[in-house]
Order: C-alpha cells, then structure tokens, then sequence
C-alpha cells in the first residue's frame, strides 16, 4: 500500500484518524475497535473502566450509532485523551490486537441503504453510453440528488468473496438469456454512515446533517450491466445491484475529516432553497483509486461530485422519511473528467467495447471469476499528511 | 365490518385462521399474539409451559420469523391442538386480552423491502396514463416481474398517521416546486412476509419458496405522483414512496391460506426456467376493498395477479441475493379489469382527471389532509368459509 492522490504517503492510522470497525479473533469472538498501525483497539477491553465500554459490549458499533453525534464527540475526545496522556504502554497493550490475526466482519447493522447519483461526469458518461440519441443528463439531474434504495440485507464487508450473480437479460439479438452475467462491473463510491434517529415526517434540514452524518466508508456498488439494462425499466436497477454491496472494514469519523472539506460546488441552476445553507460544509477532498488484480485502472477524485453529502442527506429525508441508526447512503460512482478518473469499467471501457489492457496482456471488459477488486482512498489530514481509508476488498467467485 | 368479495361473511377469527402480531398494553408492556375473535391471545403467557414461549419472549415476531418453515408448522400445530382440546377457559382466560384495550405495534422488524409491479391490468393502466404514447407494457414485463428496493425503516403498522410529505416536483408550467404533495396517493397491496434464511449466491428455487413464505398481509403503499413523476428518471421510485408504507396488524399464516389457492396464471411468453415450476401453488383468491373515509370506492381481486408469490420470490433471489427473517414484499398495486377494482386513485380518477364523488358530494381526485384510507381483504377459508385479513389503515395529516 502505497500513497497517492498527491505525493505525501498516508499517515500509518496515528491518533488523527482512529476508523471504528467490528474484528473477529480466531476464537471466534468479536469486538469493536478502532485501528492504530498495524493493531485493533478492543474498545470494550480498553474503556472496561468507563461507562462508554457499554457502546462497544455487542462487538459492533450499533449502540454507538444509536447513541448520537454528543456521544461520538465524547467518546472520540475520551479516546485520544487517553491515548495521548493517560495509557502507560503497559496499559494499552492487552487491548492491542494485530489485525494480522483478526478477520473484519460488518462494522454495523444495515438499516435501509441507498444509492446515490451525485458524480455529473459519472451521470453523463452513462447517459451518452445507455441513451446515446438523448441528452445525457435527464431533466431532474441538477434540481435534486438523485437516489433509489438498494438491499440492505447483502451489504458486506470488504474481503468478502462475491459470487458472480445470475439473472436474465436480453442479447443484443432480443433473445432472452438467463444465466451468469457476462457484464459485471464495479462502481467506486464513498459511502456514509448515518446515526440518531429523525421523527417521522420531519425532514432533517440541511444545517442539521452533522447531527446524523457519523463517518465515511469506501463501497462498491457491484453491478451486473446486462441484467440492469433488462430489468430496469420503468422502476429502476434491482437484481443488477442487489447481490452484493462491498463496504470497507473501517468507518473514518466525520470528525476525523476536518482538513477534508472543501466548499459546496457551483451549482447552475440554483437548487431549491431546502438543499442550500451556509452552514453547508460542501464536499470531501477525497482521492480514491481502483485496482484490479493489482493493477491501478482508475484514480476518481471525489472533489468533482456535484452534491455534497448534506445535500442528499437533506434530500433523503425532505419528504419526511425518518432515519435511524445503520443507516448508508452511497455518493454514487465517482468520476472525473478524464478518462482514468472513470469509477466504473461501463465507463473505462465504453460498454466493453474498449477493454482496457492489463500489464499481463490480457484484455479485460468486464469482471472474470478471480477477478479481485480494491477501492483505496485518502483524505487530507492536519498538517499536510494524508489518512488512509480502509480499502474496499472482493474477489469475483463463480457460483 | 361486513363481508364482501362474495356473499359470505366472513368467520369471526375463529380456529381456521390465528394470524399473528405484536400489540401493546396501556402498562406499556408489549407481547406477541394470534387472533382470535375480537381478543389478543399473549403467546408468550399461553405457551408459559413449553419450550416455544421463548420465541414470543420478545414481543414480536422476530424469533418466529427466524426460526423457520419447519417451527412454524409446529407452533400453529401446537396452538390449534391447545385452543381445540387442552385448555380449559379458566386457563385460557389470563392470557386472552381484549383488542379493545391494546394498541397495534409493528409485528416485526422490516429487514429488507421490496415492492413488485405484478397486476398487469396495472402495469397496463398506469403505461397508458404515464406513457401515453408508448406501448403501455415494458417489453420485459412479461418475461421477470418488475421490482425495486424500498424504506424498510419507514413500514409502519395499520392505524399510523401518515403526515403529508413534501418535496420536488415539476408543474405542468415547467416550474420546479418544493411543497407539500398535492397528487396523493394509495396503492392496494398484499405484502409477503419471509422468514428463515438463504445464503449468500443460492438463489431459493420456486420449488423451495414455502421455506421462507410464512404469511400475508394487507399493504398501502403510499405513493405522492408528483414526487415520484419528477424523481424518477432514470434509477425509479425514491421520495415518492419512502415516506410511509402501512401493512395490516394481522399477519395471516400461510398455513391458513389453504383453501386460497388458485391456479397459476397463463403466462404468455413462457417465462424463463426458473419462474416455472409444477410445484408453484399458484396465486391467491383474495378480495380486496378500498374504503377511503368509509366508502368503498375499488374492490379488486388478488386472484387476477400475473405473477406468483413463488415466482416472486424465485425472481428476487435468482441473482443470489440472499433473504433473511424480516423480508417484505409487495404484490404491487392490485388492479382488475374494471374500472372499480382499480387499486389506486392515479387509475380510479385518471391521473384525477375524473375524480371520484363521495357520498357527501365531495369530488375526490387524489387524498386530502384528514382522509382516512382502509384497505380490507377477505379470504377463502375451509368449508366454504372466508377468512378476514386484518385491516389496513392509515390517516394523512398535515405537516
């Protein structure tokens, strides 16, 4: 793992960032920790003395979701508090695991996930690929975040293997064909990590997004094209996407991301007054990369999304629809203007028909069986250095 | 309550049907229950003596849920065996609490839901109303049946206000407007609750869909037109439908549904091989009726759906989505060929072009604040008896 994005090597997971994830040791027990290096902090064992060890007792990070944005506030200053200050290594050890001897598993319960739409180039790319004869962007694109619900239940943590889905689709021919893809895909998006509870049939405003905006993770919206393209009309993408859904181990805190903000994009026309405030951080400086089979195909820049995440979580919940704790949204495929910005391969390879060239010669247009895909990312950190986001691991398993 | 869908009333919640929910004491104590009668049977204090009390101990039916085809039969065998010959009324009684006195609560956590599109006499009218110049159907309409993903952390039980969302739509003008939906609507649905679990990449064959089928109820999948007409280019239903979806309080057992099953519809195309099977039990005869302020103003006929439960539930897993205790689905909207079994206002007023008249000289086009919507349903039961289904309700309130 190297750096990139920019020419500083991330930081090694100092007191900076301090991810939360959910680990399993080889006995079979699992616990909440937050990474430092190389090691998982058992949040349980090391908070055993203070009453926060109760978020963590259930080895995940629901009860810390469900507890709110004054408790993540605390929690967090508790922990570098005693990480900085009051810990003799003595002390710290016996939380200490390697994540060597650690499998990840789910950071959280899933409540309702949704798929976002926020990258314009992304937006275009596709409109001109699937409806080359129209405008690329359809006429609500720039009046509100577009989104759709995705399947909650096969979201998994990244390492997970994913089977290749199979479905119907319809050959170029018209003939009706069902079995394993033939177009399967990855989608490089950011994902967000929701807490608290809203009421139903209030809308969380805009100015009120960091009060349920816990923290980013990378995410994968695999995407089988050619069962998308066959079921998707007139009620949107459902089996093409809903097989899996790859989320990193490790959720980065919002509060971890400071350095990371950068102002709320131009946006032409000016959207409804409910998606715009001053009190709008904006975007996130994010850069991600894609690698198959360890080759980096891709670098999209998460600065060129159009929507900013308080904006579609200000969209999300306008018409009253509440949240609660687990809930995800994903930002939708990131991608630049240039080509190797591209977070999809329907992108990099215009549809297949352009395959890109792997350095061992091989001609990849969509995903093979042992295909093993990576999202990586960084963010800007204080002082000039970079944080590493958990990777975003899966390898391509026949069925 | 009176019967209809033919001309026999329906049986009082008798033996032949014990449907399930979770209802709430005014203590605040809340317990899981079958009905029976116009009383709450408290599963977990009946059944205080056997092992099965257990799944009932968390006032849900979550265990239940999880615990599988084969536990079901023997619970529903248990109860029936106890209620017929064991149980004396003086036993009975401390466990029988009158409905009058309780409070319906969600009967189950919503894991993940879907909603399908299967009355093609719906597909059919709202192509007509949407798309008036195209073919009313999708081409794939006849080869998969349609689904997406909705908010399962916005079902709620029959009898929660529905406050009136707000969001963005487009007048006819071209005008982009942020309010309060003024083109309101119901949708008549039958909801299918699953249970047990399937695997990640193993679709449920249509053979092995009573392993997760575990029983109905009534739906109103609420729907604001003007939301959802604008949002939904390209990626579907989002804002439109995710502000509420009410499901009955009674979950009617399959087991109870033997006497409701008809044959599999003609299906023309043949569909793909994994939508066919000799053990598909076929569709539902249930008589639906929508009463909006104590009229009836549709009654459409579940028996008239194009696809199967079990096609329904084969098609949302053939991908190798997996399923888990706590799955919903809805049927879609249930639609039949005449104009009053219509199953939502978008077709019974044409888009409300021609609105409704209520008995009070009201001209209804879509729903005003202070409507009250309820959807009934009726089943055949044995001996020629109908079997009633909980009811679904809900009143729209102002924001």
């Amino acid at each position: 793992v190297t750096g990139f994005g920019d020419t500083v090597d991330p930081a090694p997971y100092d007191l900076n960032h301090l991810p939360y994830g959910s680990l399993i040791e080889a006995s079979g027990r699992r616990f909440a920790a937050v990474r430092i290096g190389e090691h998982a902090l058992d949040l349980a064992a090391f908070l055993a003395d203070h009453p926060y060890a109760e978020l963590f007792a259930a080895g995940d990070l629901d009860r810390l979701l469900a507890a709110g944005a004054g408790t993540w506030t605390e929690v967090r200053r508790l922990l570098i508090d005693r990480l900085t200050h009051s810990v003799a290594a003595g002390e710290l050890r016996p939380a200490l695991l390697p994540l060597a001897d650690l499998t990840p598993s789910l950071p959280f319960s899933v409540a309702d996930y949704v798929d976002f739409y926020s990258s314009e180039q992304h937006a275009r790319n596709v409109g001109r690929i699937l409806r080359p004869q129209g405008e690329p962007l359809t006429p609500n694109w720039k009046h509100l975040p577009i989104g759709y619900h995705g399947r909650a239940g096969t979201v998994v943590v990244s390492g997970t293997p994913v089977a290749r889905p199979s479905g119907q689709a319809r050959d170029p021919s018209g003939r009706i064909r069902v079995g394993p893809s033939q177009r399967l895909d990855v989608e490089v998006e950011v994902g967000f990590v929701l807490g608290g509870r809203s009421r139903p049939g209030e809308p969380v405003a805009i100015d009120a997004a960091a009060e349920h905006l816990f923290g980013v993770c990378l995410l994968n919206d695999w995407s089988a094209r050619d069962i998308q393209a066959w079921e998707s009309a007139p009620l949107g993408p459902f089996l093409g996407k809903s097989f899996a859904t790859t989320i990193s181990a490790w959720i980065t805190p919002m509060a971890a991301l400071d350095a990371a903000w950068i102002p709320v994009p131009e946006h032409s026309p000016q959207p409804s007054s409910y998606l715009v405030s001053p009190a709008d951080r904006g975007g996130l400086d994010l850069s991600l990369r894609l690698e198959i089979n360890g080759t980096v195909v891709s670098s999209p820049p998460f600065a060129t999304m159009y929507w900013t995440p308080a904006q579609m979580l200000a969209h999300l919940t306008v018409n009253g629809a509440s949240v609660r704790p687990g809930d995800l949204f994903g930002s939708g495929t990131v991608s630049g203007p240039r080509r190797d910005q591209f977070g999809s391969l329907l992108e990099l390879t215009a549809n297949g028909s352009q395959p890109l060239t792997l350095p061992d010669g091989r001609r990849l247009g969509f995903l093979d069986n042992g295909d093993e895909v990576v999202i990586r990312g960084t963010a800007p950190g204080p002082a000039g250095t970079r944080l590493e986001l958990g990777e975003c691991r899966g390898r391509i398993i026949d069925t």
